[in-house]
């Protein structure tokens, strides 16, 4: 039967293609849409009295019947036409007073029988369809009809094929989500049935690469069912073709190498200052590298007092990594002496391919490496660090706190960002990855990695686009459960205007599919390059919550307000606090503080208050996430309060209670070191700023989430 | 005509409380409507035929006729409607028709006549409302009726009463604005006739403070009008009673005292260090203000070198501020004196006021200021500074940075965080004060005076309430054409569930009135408190643009499509580039960097290409403003770049070229010190970050809109 539709479906497609047609005409639509059971009206001509009565029977409701005459043009002027009949002795009566006003209308029309078609139901109308993204490839759409959806562009996006559970989940993820659960009185629509239409159209178009867009538009949704009134479908000039892809095994093994070498080349090595090969020398060495340095370069015998070769193929051993450090127009050979050799990464630090227009040059390299299964970083890239092998492949300055979380980015100019934010607010570090025009390695393989490596607790990436969108998704579903992922999509608001031939292609900006994707691979996804710097800095630092209940302890009332604000903003729960939990706060602040959520301890306050309430939401297993706000005075100056607080964390991680603690300092400058001393030791501490500090216990939650962490959880 | 609407209505409302009835009746709101001209469908009754003519020719339209009779129910049953009658034959034929039907339906029935209504058309379904909003009095609302407007919260408000162009505007305030201009071929609404309606609403209830909502609910607009379908008044139960206020001349007088004093007492001063007393005298001492200095304690003889007063009375000559460093419980005696003594103002430094629940303290003393004449600072602040003055009157630490920003909190934790950032920062500031319980003065006082302090470029204020939002709207607008007025509203999301018996009520959640109130007030409001402290520490140092052309100029591709993203999202345009500003452009850059905009001069220029480019920026008087993403290269590092990016601003600067410009450095932590560099000097520069710069920027933009200083702008 499912090889039986995809044959009929195969053949109108092919049809249609013969035909030279790109969109199919409703009755071809329908064809498809019964083939995948995706319910559209009914319809069916009947000759004579008796088919029409069985008709109208088979669809159970009130019909439209209608003339069916190549010789009526004008049906309703030929009293043709009849709306709203129910019941066999209606249909037969409605059957003979239409045939008997055709003929009265024109004696001579052939008359070819009677169409009777289902009453579409008066419901609420919502749009399902597929687009083709260039990123993710098919990808299924659901939101509200009619033109207020059109304007303000509520709509949600999932890879296809959808599961059930999947399809009804994009129900709930629209803005206007109320309205189909009913409002004001209005009753809910049938969901399992307008999950149902999803879930088709997405098989649809998996089976059929071919089809480019579909445009189920609007489909009635009543809380009986969901029918499309119509079904718009476009075929696709031509599917693009998929690049080469490596297993799984296949990318941890070049990857291990790659980050953790025995034995490093530099091709173009050199001994003279300023020039690139020369800097990543000195980094390599500098940077306390244990593993083998092999300079390579034809015209040196030694090269900062190692022994240079003329080629790589002459260098001893096993080697892992290759770094290009030479011009472009040298790379393809060198390449060609990399891949005799076996080495399985090369390192491509020069520019002058792709991003300068020199496309060619670059596809020439990629023929290389794969020929001889050489991965390629780069070209055009300032290198990479791997600390905890005290290893830094860059022409620029060596980095070495060791740390958990890896950070990549494909353009040079955010790598100094991250290079410098990291140095300034000492971030530990696993990795900082360049990935330039990426011409093989890029994000998936990445990830598949820094998911493995025992060092990295969080990966943070900025890229600007991904090759393969349903690889990164792939990897990052896999990733997401073990370790957070922070993603920096640049380009957001580019989209600008894609043609579309179908509704659904209009509404499918870029970035509109791009948010709804990665957030359902379990991303946390960056606002802005900051934001990004911050949650990378402070993920790895906090713990896992194992619950919803947030609780604001404030020094500060003026902060509390404004703590209370940010986490409503970063989408968190202020706990309801419990009777007897108040009374047990209350018992240490004092009588015009106030209890409650925001906890206001009242700004003079000895360090003691700030002490006891700390311990008490530490200790009550109720409360699941802490929110400082510190008020600097004299009676508790800033470092007395991080003191206590890094030392009462302490004492319950020893204890084994841990949860994630965040802080916002307000007060003169001497909390900016109160604040380092508090993130060192586990608490997200920042000055000046209420909404950083909840900002980044919000992308913890929602890293819980996603991992499946959190009662209510999951993708 | 105008007096006699408002005896017909007062007349009827109070008719209505009477009745001890808070709600109108539908007769009663139509009344209500007629006197207003807010139009509602048409209705009157005729007794004989030519009467129902009549009628229906002053509606103009189709009409619907029913029977009027108190023996017949139910009107359908006895043929006693007609629906969309038009034409004098048709409405003669209707009459006869309906009075026939009746008198066949029950010869008996009483007749006395047949009322014609004006036939309600299709078209586009709004609300127009007004309620009555604790902070800002009587406002109006305006916004797409229907289901989804009511999940999703589309409306915006304004003060009443509402001119014309105001009411127009708010057509254009809401997200789906687009649907009334009309789309997917549907007609635009007549404009004028909903603007009508919002603006006889707002007379309405501008006229009857004792009216607390109204709703239209729905108003159908068409392309030819706008009509009530219904009208819905809700009288509240007491009109409050409002507070004293101060005329602008005596705010200035008391004010310009406070802020620029030429002799302060100090009551409760003390020798003793560790007391608030004696910190208030010391900061006033070491702070080097240069007028009198008086302590006043009845312990001593002379405090740090000082002649001490047993009362403020006893101190000599005038005096300008008397400063409370005593108990609150000691206030109120103290005060008195103050009064007697003819000081104008008072800062209450103590707390133990209605913060702690002592209402009646507070109450007291400010009828003791109310008497004198004595305006009150406080109670329960930090103090105050006016660095301009060397004046210090705070038991913090001195500040003495002078600069062009006048920042204030209502709460003493953000106080002591705008002191903090201001420290580090070196943020130029006019004054900073802390506002506290606001028993007597507050914003409203402050930015009248500050919009006259000639040191004062732009106001930054912390608030969680106003006491009087008229006042406030009032004094921002007066203040905002000559300089920016920055809020950070605090307590944003705890607006929760007000009891509201109308859906204009219930729409009106405290933030979405003062989110469109400050925004009308040309107010730029601060999404948290770190961006309250970057506006305020920048938006002095810009100048304002000119225009609305803002061109990115990067080294970095990566940093540009960032820089992009922030654009787009602080409501900023990227200038097209025309073709020989492209071209010039492109004389400076490699051919593979990318003119356009952004223009990306690529990574490894040297500072001749960021000159030469950033020159031609300033130079083209079609540019109006710069943004320059900056990438940390050997051959242009941090200082060099912001050295010659200084020195051209410069240059332009003394030549009257002046263009806001604002830099994002993408580097190593040399870049830190860069950007303070830049920031010294009139280029707003920030590191590891593309969105702070671009958000200053759309600030800057945002308050020249607001001043009327773009094209396109006003309010």
């Amino acid at each position: 039967m499912a090889e039986d539709r995809v044959l009929r479906v195969r053949a109108l497609l092919e049809s249609v293609r013969a035909e030279g047609r790109s969109a199919l005409t409703a009755p071809e639509g329908k064809v498809l849409a019964d083939a995948y059971g995706i319910a559209v009206p009914g319809e069916e001509v009947a000759a004579d009295v008796e088919e029409a009565v069985a008709c109208a029977a088979r669809f159970g409701g009130p019909v439209v019947m209608k003339i069916v005459s190549p010789d009526i043009l004008h049906k309703t002027d030929a009293g043709g036409v009849v709306v709203g009949v129910e019941g066999a002795a209606d249909v037969r009566a409605a059957f003979r007073r239409i045939v008997g006003n055709a003929r009265a209308f024109d004696p001579a029309a052939r008359i070819e029988g009677v169409q009777v078609q289902e009453l579409l139901p008066r419901g609420q109308e919502v749009i399902v369809g597929a687009v083709t993204d260039p990123t993710f490839g098919k990808v299924v759409a659901f939101g509200l009809g009619g033109v207020l959806v059109e304007v303000l562009r509520d709509v949600t996006f999932r890879l296809a094929p959808v599961g059930t559970d999947e399809a009804l989940s994009m129900l709930d993820s629209i803005r206007s989500a109320e309205i189909l659960r009913g409002v004001r009185g209005g009753a809910a629509v049938d969901r399992w049935a307008v999950a149902e239409q999803i879930r088709r159209v997405s098989e649809l178009v998996v089976d059929f690469p071919e089809i480019a867009e579909v445009d189920l538009n609007p489909v009635i949704a009543t809380p009986d069912g969901a029918v499309a009134a119509d079904i718009r479908v476009i075929l696709s000039e031509g599917v693009p073709k998929r690049r080469r892809t490596y297993g799984r095994e296949e990318i941890l093994r070049s990857m291990r190498r790659l980050m953790q070498p025995r034995s490093v080349a530099v091709i173009g090595a050199s001994g003279e200052p300023g020039k690139i090969g020369n800097s990543v020398m000195r980094n390599l060495i500098d940077g306390g590298f244990p593993g083998e340095i092999h300079p390579v370069n034809p015209r040196a015998d030694d090269i900062l007092g190692r022994k240079a070769y003329k080629s790589v193929t002459e260098v001893p051993g096993e080697v892992d990594v290759a770094v290009f450090a030479i011009p472009a127009r040298l790379v393809a050979a060198a390449l060609e002496e990399v891949g005799r050799k076996g080495i399985p990464n090369a390192v491509l630090i020069p520019s002058g391919f792709a991003e300068t227009g020199e496309q060619a040059l670059q596809d020439e390299i990629v023929a290389i490496g794969e020929r001889h299964g050489v991965r390629l970083l780069g070209p055009n890239i300032y290198g990479y660090y791997s600390t905890w092998q005290d290893l830094c492949v860059t022409f620029c300055t060596p980095y070495d706190v060791k740390g958990g979380v890896a950070l990549t980015s494909q353009s040079g100019g955010i790598g100094m960002a991250i290079l410098g934010f990291a140095r300034t607010t000492r971030t530990g570090v696993s990795a900082i990855v360049g990935l330039g025009n990426k011409s093989d390695i890029d994000e998936d393989d990445l990830l598949t990695w820094f998911g493995e490596d025992p060092n990295t607790e969080c990966i943070a990436m900025h890229l600007e686009d991904l090759k393969d969108g349903r690889a990164f998704v792939e990897a990052a579903r896999a990733t997401v459960p073990r370790k957070p992922v922070v993603v920096l999509k640049a380009g957001r608001t580019s989209a600008g205007a894609r043609a579309a031939g179908s509704h659904t292609g209009a509404l499918a900006g870029d970035d509109a599919v791009y948010d709804d994707v990665l957030r359902q691979a379990g991303v946390i996804r960056a606002p802005g390059l900051n934001e990004m710097l911050e949650f990378a800095r402070a993920l790895p630092v906090l713990p896992a919550p194992k619950g919803d209940n947030v609780v604001i302890i404030t020094g500060a009332g003026g902060s509390g307000v404004l703590l209370s604000d940010a986490v409503v903003d970063s989408g968190l729960s202020l706990m309801e606090i419990p009777e007897d939990l108040d009374a047990a706060f209350r018992a240490f602040i004092p009588p015009f503080g106030a209890a409650g959520n925001p906890i206001d301890i009242t700004g003079g306050e000895p360090p003691s208050t700030y002490e006891a309430t700390i311990r008490l939401g530490l200790e009550d297993p109720r409360i699941h996430a802490l929110v400082l706000g510190y008020w600097h005075t004299i009676v508790t100056p800033p470092m007395v309060f991080a003191e206590l607080t890094a030392r009462v964390v302490e004492e319950f991680r020893a204890r084994g209670i841990e949860k994630p603690v965040v802080a916002s300092l307000a007060g003169d400058v001497e909390v900016e070191e109160a604040c380092a001393y508090l993130f060192e030791r586990g608490v997200v501490a920042y000055p000046y700023t209420t909404e950083k500090p909840v900002a980044v216990l919000g992308a913890k939650y929602a890293w819980a989430r996603a991992a499946g962490l959190l009662p209510g959880g999951g993708r």
